[in-house]
């Protein structure tokens, strides 16, 4: 068997997946020849293109999961009509931020008329999630779909004959699969860039990253190409895009979500530190929804790996008691992000809810235990796979590794020994926590997301403030608030050594959020009140 | 420092303990002088040694927990009476079978009489098992009271200044902790005998085991010494005792009863199996109790490595489908579990259920891969403990080594290699068992729990058909039904290759029983399933 070069693979799959985009739902070249060096916006293309309809451009723009599926429930709105604003919408996003892997328009949109068919002649749904387009990380199996996930010597992988649970409970539910979305190589990554797909860029700012490693989706809901998609998240990667696009995204507690059956970068076999899958959406409500409706869907009838816990009902609290974790001194916040969590509490507090400072905990030390972790396999599997194509490491990994400057502490002995110790770690953590959380008396913690704002391509580095959830195993919710405002960030301006640097120009405009934490499988609690954060946030 | 040898710092333990018993509890010698190797049954000491009055005999012996409860918090019974009869009958139970390590009679008497006097004064309980004694394994840690937990070494920590969460739970409920029991050196072992405490006899036949490493609390419960007791489980210790003594018991789903904060044998950091805290118990509703009122009690409070899932409200089944797994050929049944198993699944099946046979499951694998794992400590941390005071290794610990004659199958190679790989096992496993239950729909499984009855000392080896729900994080329960009965069990007597060997004379009269298997934090169906079993059974 003859093998091609990677550089000639990935050139045939670039021009199938460029095919895959119908002739009239094609850019003009000036309007997709975007600079990553300076900072265009995006996020008005998909209006300025022509292309889509004014029905298109309202159902795509004016509502949330919720408000489409009441109304293709109540038959105002047809699953064949959403579904292809969505794919037309989410073509023209691809054609400006590079946000997807995989398409399949066609057979979307003949799942919708099924769908359709169906509700017409039975006058019955599917399920909850009848005619909704749902978008998926690239990890995620689709019988039919490749699943490369940014590592070009899975391309000979090809189409795959499985799919994973979580899709296969949404698609019980009545959603319909459309596009898959980019990720980093190697999946550990604030960078959604590869060799296969590029670089996914950040819609508000084309000089940004859209994070990672669910950096796809993120773009492509702020840029309303979807309006529910699926990320995973060992090390932030579902919260990084949401703080980064300025969206609503929700780590849930480990295991409640299915997330067996996916195509992985990483090794198996690592049982410290659990990765979860989770929603990433344009409103808390659609976080919740999702939950409710997967948890309620007994999963782990799919993948043994899932938790069976069923969503509970909880009674919202009009008021709350909120700790707040300002910073761990070692990465402190960027002016735009200490405004923004300085307003949010304040905004709060004026509304009625307290605000409890809790002691700093050492976010430094739970990411460096984290990312010792995720480095502790022998063989370095996901180096292999990017060796076996002979395929360069993308420039972004360099700024997480253990020996960089911000993080200069080396990595764990790789030995058995070695994995004992640092399995215990998590624990002692978890101890601490729990009972700062018991004594504090809080519903939920107020937190920043991440040091700052996107950052400029391959900058990002470590994520201690959200990484801090995967080693507690919290539920934990990203809320958009704002965004960064040379002007108003000015007063926030300290003399300290911001990792990465602080350049007002670079990020003037791009997105602000706050973070709130709730207590491990205290999920339902957490949604409720980022549902109140995000009600008093909005006045 | 002077250091004392091992058998001085013993021999006053020892003393300490004996004279901790008052002497009105005290048996003639008579009573005492119990051979390990002829079968004396132990069980009608309590009655015949005429310590115990009319009233505390009918106290210790004619109800369950749930009664017991029932009848003290109408006042029929008071706190004190109860915990008096059961320390009593604990205290004459430990005379003839070693089951204790710590008696702390005169602080659960103080106990009771506070209990009492708030029942008394205020008219409420101090909560649902108000004036109930518990009695704990000893690994539990109970504040101003020594955990030894059966080396030798440890006799020198002496009283702890801590105590374990779930301890602190079954307080807050209202319990009355009254002695701890006898577990093996290393708690890795199906024989409850130390250098401290002695070894615990089986009460049915002083020849066999009590079994391990809960050993002491299923002669104490057989015996009536206790109607609830709490046991650990990571490799069938709350379940083997139960087969071994004829009582109930739970091994529940991971992490749903608090585990921390107890002495440990092993080293911390195996993420790989996790071990559970589980009741045992003289009835299946005492089982549904314990674990009712300890979810509900929101464990994670206390316990941060504890999963908050409060208890769901299940209808039970009128009529159910049982999977049956037999046999693994590799451990072939002895013929009485194989008579008792045919017993109870024909009574099964005229009483209305369905018994659907599951094709064979290799236990023998998932029993390997267990004990691989628990033997990955590259600090062989339980030998450590030995080794520290120079006490030898009890003789049982030679049975469950993977070099034994039943298992030559090695150790896992102790790298960081052979732990991913390890690890990833069970996953594989655990998919290969969802997908057999979901296809057969069964609504729970039948199987044995122990290829034979309680054996001589030393013998047990290997527990495949229990440490299987380990592997796979399977709820399961034991249900005693019957006895060995040499004449009966004749006709099932095969030629096949006994591990341990069948030898009838040395069993007879021994206890037989079922174990019931549910899924993964179905719990709460598992009960509800092994109440109606066990009626049926009892009819």
């Amino acid at each position: 068997m003859e093998t091609q070069s990677w550089e000639v693979l990935v050139h045939k799959k670039q021009l199938e997946a460029a095919a895959k985009i119908p002739i009239e739902w094609r850019l003009p070249e000036k309007l997709t020849k975007i600079s990553e060096m300076s900072g265009i916006n995006v996020l008005d293309v998909p209006r300025q293109s022509g292309i889509l309809t004014p029905r298109q451009l309202e159902i795509t723009e004016e509502w949330d999961a919720t408000d489409l599926l009441r109304k293709m429930h109540c038959q105002e709105l047809s699953a064949y009509e959403v579904t292809e604003a969505f794919c037309i919408r989410a073509a023209i996003v691809q054609q400006v931020t590079r946000c997807l892997t995989e398409t399949f328009f066609e057979r979307a949109l003949q799942r919708a008329k099924d769908l359709d068919e169906i509700l017409c002649k039975t006058g019955t749904l599917v399920g909850p999630l009848h005619g909704l387009p749902i978008s998926f990380k690239d990890c995620f199996n689709i019988d039919g779909i490749p699943s490369t996930i940014g590592f070009t010597s899975f391309i000979k992988n090809g189409p795959l004959s499985s799919t994973s649970p979580a899709v296969r409970i949404l698609l019980n539910l009545g959603a319909i699969p459309y596009v898959k979305t980019n990720v980093p190589q190697t999946m550990m990554a604030a960078d959604s860039h590869n060799y296969i797909f590029g670089r996914t860029i950040n819609p508000h700012r084309s000089n940004l990253t859209a994070g990672g490693s669910t950096g796809g989706e993120g773009a492509l809901i702020a840029m309303r190409g979807s309006v529910l998609g699926v990320g995973t998240d060992i090390a932030s990667s579902i919260r990084i895009p949401a703080v980064c696009n300025g969206i609503y995204s929700l780590r849930s507690s480990a295991d409640r979500i299915p997330y067996g059956g996916q195509t992985s970068s990483v090794r198996g076999g690592l049982a410290g530190i659990k990765p979860c899958a989770g929603p990433m959406a344009t409103s808390v409500r659609d976080l919740e929804l999702f939950m409710k409706l997967v948890t309620n869907a007994d999963p782990w009838q799919f993948d043994s790996s899932a938790l069976f816990s069923p969503w509970r009902t909880v009674t919202p609290k009009s008021a709350l008691r909120l700790g707040l974790i300002l910073e761990d001194s070692h990465f402190p916040l960027h002016p735009p992000v200490l405004r923004t969590l300085t307003r949010a509490t304040k905004t709060l507090e004026a509304a009625g809810n307290q605000i409890i400072p809790l002691h700093t905990l050492l976010m430094r030390n739970a990411c460096t235990l984290a990312f010792r972790m995720f480095s502790m396999d022998p063989a370095l599997t996901p180096f292999k796979h990017i060796a076996a194509s002979g395929e360069p490491t993308i420039p972004a990994l360099a700024s997480t590794s253990l020996h960089h400057g911000y993080m200069p502490y080396g990595c764990a002995p790789l030995t058995l020994e070695g994995l004992y110790d640092l399995n215990e770690e998590p624990n002692h953590l978890k101890e601490e926590f729990r009972d700062r959380i018991m004594q504090a008396k809080v519903d939920a913690i107020i937190m920043p997301g991440y040091q700052g704002t996107a950052q400029p391509h391959d900058l990002s580095g470590f994520v201690p403030y959200t990484v801090l959830c995967n080693v507690m195993d919290y539920p934990s919710c990203i809320i958009p608030y704002g965004k960064a405002n040379k002007s108003a960030d000015e007063a926030f301006i300290r003399r300290v050594n911001y990792k990465p640097p602080y350049v007002a120009d670079d990020i003037e405009g791009a997105p602000c959020c706050i973070q709130l934490v709730g207590r491990n499988m205290h999920d339902e609690e957490l949604v409720k009140v980022a549902e109140l954060v995000s009600e008093t946030l909005m006045l």
